[in-house]
C-alpha cells in the first residue's frame, strides 16, 4: 500500500433495497458499547435474554433458536448442513434466487435435490408440491422459502408445511426477509428448521443470521449416520455454547458487539409488538403502491401474493435501469434494489423495512422516483 | 417471553484473557456509523482499501486476500474447505488446542489428517515433522498455528514452512493471535493459505476472519475435482464479491458495520506500523513477565518460544482457579484467560493484545493479581 487510508466515513444514504435496511440509531449505538468477553456472566445472561426474544419473533418454544454468528446464507447452510445427510432426497421448492442456493447447499451436502420450480414472480403450487411429493415418499424434507427477496413473493408457508407433514417431511424454511415484516408463526405451523437474517426487517446490521430448530430436527441431527460437514456450523456443538444453564463451552468466539446489536433489535420489536410490526409493514405497503401506481408503475407480483417489504416493480419502456438507480443514489441518497438473475434490467425491488418502513420513507421514494423519471 | 427486557449496558473491563482484546474507541465509533448498502460504490471502494490494508498486514500481494464474513473459526473452515479434497493427506502439527481443531477440520473435509504432536506448551519439532514428511512423500499440506492461543506458544513457521516446501507441500496457517501482535511474512514465509481473527491483536471486535490465498493455493482449488463442500466458504464465488474491478456479483450480504471497524482498525495499524506494533508487544511482555515474575508466577513456555501477546503461567499451588479469575472480574473488571483443555486449572492465560496491550494495562494487571494472591 503506498498511500496512508484515512477513516471511512459513509454519506448517509435512504435504504430501501432488499437489505440491508435503515438501522435504527439506538441499534447503533448498541453496536457500539464497549466489547466484553465472550464468556463474561453478564454476556451469557445476555445471550440467554436473545434467545428468549428470538423465541418471540419467531413464535416458537424451541430450544435450540439462536444466531448464527455469520449471515443469513450461513443459517442457510447451518440448516440444510445439520440435516442434510448423503442420499437424502430434499424437495425444493424454487421460484426465485433463493430457492436455487437451497438446490445448490442439497447437492453439496450429498443430498439429492428434488425441485418444485415455478415461474419467478409467482408462489410455490400447491398442486405440483403435492404431486411431487406423491412421487418420492422417501423425501426426508420440504425447503422452501417464506419471503422470495429476490420476486417479492409471498409463499403459503402455513400451507406447504401442512402439506410437507402430511408426508411427514421435515419442512425447511428461509424466513431471512420475512421475520418482523409479515405473520410467522414456527411451531403453528410446525416448521422444523428456519433462518432468518437480521439486516431485513429487524433492521439490525448485517452479519448474523437467527436460527430454529424443532425436538424433531434435533432428533434428525443427534441420529445422524454421518458427522455434519462443517464443524463451525455443528449445532451439537454451537449448543455447547449457546445451551441451557449457566455452564458454557468454548466453541467459537462470538460476535459480541453484533449481539449487543440483535439484543436491542429484539427489544424494539417486542416494544412494539410483532403484530403490530407486521400491521404496519402492510400499512406501508399500501401507501407505497398507491404512490407508485400513480406514477404508472405496475407491481408484477399478484396482490394476494405479494410481500409488503419487497415491492417488485417493473421497469417503464424506454427507462435505463441502472441509470435511474444511480441518479437516485447521487441526487438522493437513496438506495432501492436491482433485478436479479432472470430479472435483471426488467425490474425495480424497493423495500421497506423495519425501522425504514415508515410515512417518511415511503414519500421520500415515490417523490424521488417521480422526479427521475419525469 | 414473560417479562420485557432492557437495553443492555456492559460493564467496561479490561480484556486481558485470550480475546476478544480491548477495542479502540475510535474502532467503536467506526462501527457505528450509519451502514450503507453492501453493493454501494462507496462500499466497495471500501472493501478495496481493506484488501489493500489487509496485503500490508499480512506482508503479502496475494491478490485473495479479504476478510471471511464470520469468526476465525470459519477462516480455518474456509482454508480447509477450499484446499482439502476427500483422501488429501495433510500433515497437521498439534501442540495445543487449535492444532486438534484442525484436525477436525481435515476429517470433516474427508480428508486423512498425519498428526505431528508435541506437548501442550512445547514448539512444534521440526526433526518429527520431517520425519513424518519422509513417511508421507504424499502429503500435500502442512498445516499449523503459527501463535497456540491455547499455551501462548510460537511455532516458528518460518522454518516449518521452508521444510514443507522441500517436500512441495501447500502450507496452511492459523495466525489468528499472531497477525499484528508477531512477526508474519506471508510472501517470504512462503505461506498458502492463512487465517486470522480481528479480536485479537488488531482490537477489533469479534466476528471477522481475515485470510489470504497465493496462487500456488488458488491453482490448487481451481484444480478441485470435486466441488468446495460450503457454499457460504466457496472462495472461488466469494471472490466474485470481493474480487478486482468494478464489478462485483452479489454473493451474501456482507457484514457492512463490521468492515468499517476492520477498515479502521487496520488503518490505525498502518500508522503504527508493523513492526512497530511488534516491538510494542515484545517490551509491553517483557514489562508483565517482570511483574508477573516478582509476584512468584512462573512462565510455562520456554522463553524464546513464547508468544509477546499471550502469556502463559501456572497457577500457584493451592490457588482456586476460578476464585480468583472471579474476583479479578467482579472487584477489578478484569479478564483474564482460564487454561484450556489438559491445562484447565492449571494455568491462567494473559493476553495483552493491540490496543490493550499498554503499560497502564500491564500495570493494573500485575496490581490486581498481586492483591488478589496477597
Amino acid at each position: 500500500m503506498n498511500s496512508f487510508a484515512t477513516s471511512f466515513i459513509p454519506t448517509i444514504r435512504t435504504l430501501m433495497g432488499p437489505g440491508p435496511s435503515d438501522v435504527d440509531p439506538r441499534i447503533l449505538t448498541a453496536l457500539s458499547r464497549p466489547t466484553i468477553g465472550h464468556l463474561d456472566p453478564q454476556f451469557i445472561q445476555l445471550m440467554d435474554e436473545i434467545k428468549s426474544l428470538l423465541q418471540y419473533a419467531f413464535q416458537t418454544k424451541n430450544q435450540l433458536t439462536m444466531p448464527v454468528s455469520a449471515p443469513g446464507s450461513a443459517g442457510m447452510e447451518a440448516c440444510f448442513a445439520n440435516l442434510v445427510e448423503p442420499g437424502d432426497k430434499v424437495i425444493v421448492c424454487q421460484n426465485g434466487v433463493f430457492g436455487g442456493r437451497m438446490k445448490e447447499n442439497v447437492l453439496r451436502c450429498g443430498g439429492i435435490p428434488i425441485m418444485v420450480e415455478d415461474q419467478w414472480g409467482k408462489p410455490t403450487d400447491l398442486n405440483k408440491l403435492e404431486h411431487t411429493l406423491n412421487n418420492h415418499s422417501d423425501a426426508k424434507i420440504v425447503a422452501f422459502v417464506h419471503a422470495e427477496t429476490s420476486t417479492g413473493v409471498k409463499n403459503d408457508a402455513q400451507a406447504i408445511c401442512h402439506l410437507a407433514k402430511k408426508f411427514n417431511c421435515l419442512t425447511l424454511v428461509d424466513a431471512v426477509t420475512s421475520l418482523g415484516g409479515c405473520e410467522l408463526s414456527v411451531d403453528e405451523w410446525q416448521i422444523d428448521a428456519i433462518y432468518s437474517g437480521t439486516q431485513k426487517c429487524l433492521s439490525c446490521v448485517p452479519g448474523l443470521s437467527p436460527v430454529s430448530f424443532s425436538q424433531l430436527a434435533i432428533d434428525a441431527i443427534t441420529s445422524r449416520k454421518t458427522p455434519v460437514q462443517s464443524w463451525f456450523l455443528d449445532m451439537e456443538l454451537v449448543m455447547g455454547y449457546w445451551g441451557k444453564g449457566a455452564k458454557r463451552a468454548y466453541h467459537h468466539t462470538a460476535p459480541v458487539n453484533s449481539l449487543y446489536a440483535l439484543h436491542e433489535a429484539l427489544i424494539i420489536l417486542q416494544n412494539e409488538g410483532l403484530e403490530t410490526a407486521w400491521q404496519r409493514h402492510q400499512q406501508m405497503h399500501v401507501k407505497l403502491r398507491e404512490g407508485l401506481q400513480a406514477l404508472g408503475l405496475e407491481f408484477v407480483v399478484e396482490e394476494k401474493y405479494r410481500l409488503p417489504q419487497l415491492n417488485m416493480v417493473r421497469i417503464p419502456e424506454g427507462i435505463d435501469d441502472a441509470q435511474v438507480r444511480q441518479t437516485l443514489l447521487s441526487e438522493f441518497n437513496l438506495e432501492i434494489g436491482a433485478g436479479l438473475g432472470e430479472l435483471a434490467g426488467k425490474v425495480w425491488r424497493i423495500g421497506l423495512m423495519g425501522y425504514g418502513c415508515n410515512s417518511k420513507n415511503v414519500n421520500y421514494c415515490i417523490s424521488a422516483i417521480k422526479s427521475v423519471l419525469s
